[in-house]
């Protein structure tokens, strides 16, 4: 089963890393990292990703999964290759998935016109005026498309997907592995649960950028 | 504020990453991707990163973050340059920290001696015998010291060590941003949690390792 792990320059490295640490030690899994070049890609704090190969040496992954970035307007415009390489993989793939704002570039491809999807909470409006029908569910499941909220939901995801790609067992062993019992110190994860003057902060910090 | 992310050869990527999330985008931190030298690491699973430089150039960082390995026991035979610049960076720096297996190896280089600590669950006996006082808290702070438990503990840290180098509005802000309110969709997180017959197939997974 091959996976293929998109990157793009700017993008946000935990959208990839949470659902590829969920999916890629599962022997039955080759993970490509695929961009629209090799080599290394910088992501949106300055860790830099390897691509270890492109877009072209891989035009039927069994999985797809595509990150977000916290310049999600900007690579919207700067990812055409991705974009048309998603149309095309897209029909062949068992699973077509996203974590953050990924599922824009979904939506740019053509792929969720019309139907239920995710993204993070900052870009709602962008995903609608892109055609999709946006939930505020962490995980949205539709047919062959999995999407997931904002960054941190990838873990989630990757669980979710595994318990579909193999059975819930596999999932339950990874996440003990990953020992993935979380205890947030704070209770601020999603705007509806965070202080009002922390939203705001949020609104202003992202609005600057 | 210099803060050292410490990468080295089959390291588990979300352990660095999970922290790196939620602290390389605060405007008052400089990331650095440190490693023996300079060059692609290649992870557990097989994604790569980056070493941007070199334990050398970085002798005097503010934090340092150390992550585990799936290959635990290998790893500690295989990194004295990063034990010998951890126990001369140490003492400098005002936060060393550790993720899943990491605490190993700031054990190995005597930091932990006779002090709380915690580790993935599947190593408290070999971070016992390296001296330490074993926790099973999922982050655990003892003085200049932070250790979190396995992999996907690192975002429960970074989140506690932002609200000590910042504060706790700054730590609900990127919470916020990564979106951290999660929801598993399994309870198998902890070995306390996962049931037995998971617990028994991870250890037969890793003693197959």
């Amino acid at each position: 089963m091959d996976v293929a792990f998109v990157l793009y320059e700017r993008m946000t490295a935990l959208d990839i890393v949470g659902p590829y640490e969920m999916l890629a030690s599962h022997p039955e899994i080759n993970a490509h990292f695929v961009g629209a070049r090799r080599g290394l890609v910088r992501t949106d704090a300055g860790l830099e990703l390897n691509a270890a190969s492109t877009f072209d040496e891989l035009p039927r992954p069994d999985v797809i999964v595509v990150p977000g970035s916290g310049y999600w307007r900007a690579v919207l415009e700067e990812n055409d290759a991705l974009v048309d390489w998603l149309t095309a993989a897209h029909p062949n793939a068992t699973w077509t998935t996203s974590v953050c704002t990924g599922s824009t570039l979904l939506a740019k491809a053509g792929i969720l016109v019309g139907r239920p999807a995710t993204t993070h909470w900052l870009a709602r409006e962008l995903l609608e005026e892109l055609g999709a029908v946006v939930s505020t569910d962490r995980v949205v499941i539709d047919g062959d498309v999995m999407t997931a909220a904002g960054v941190s939901a990838g873990l989630d995801m990757g669980l979710t997907l595994t318990s579909r790609l193999f059975d819930d067992a596999r999932a339950m062993l990874i996440q003990l592995f990953t020992e993935y019992d979380p205890q947030p110190p704070f209770a601020a994860g999603s705007v509806e649960k965070a202080p009002p003057e922390i939203v705001e902060f949020a609104r202003q910090v992202a609005a600057d950028r």
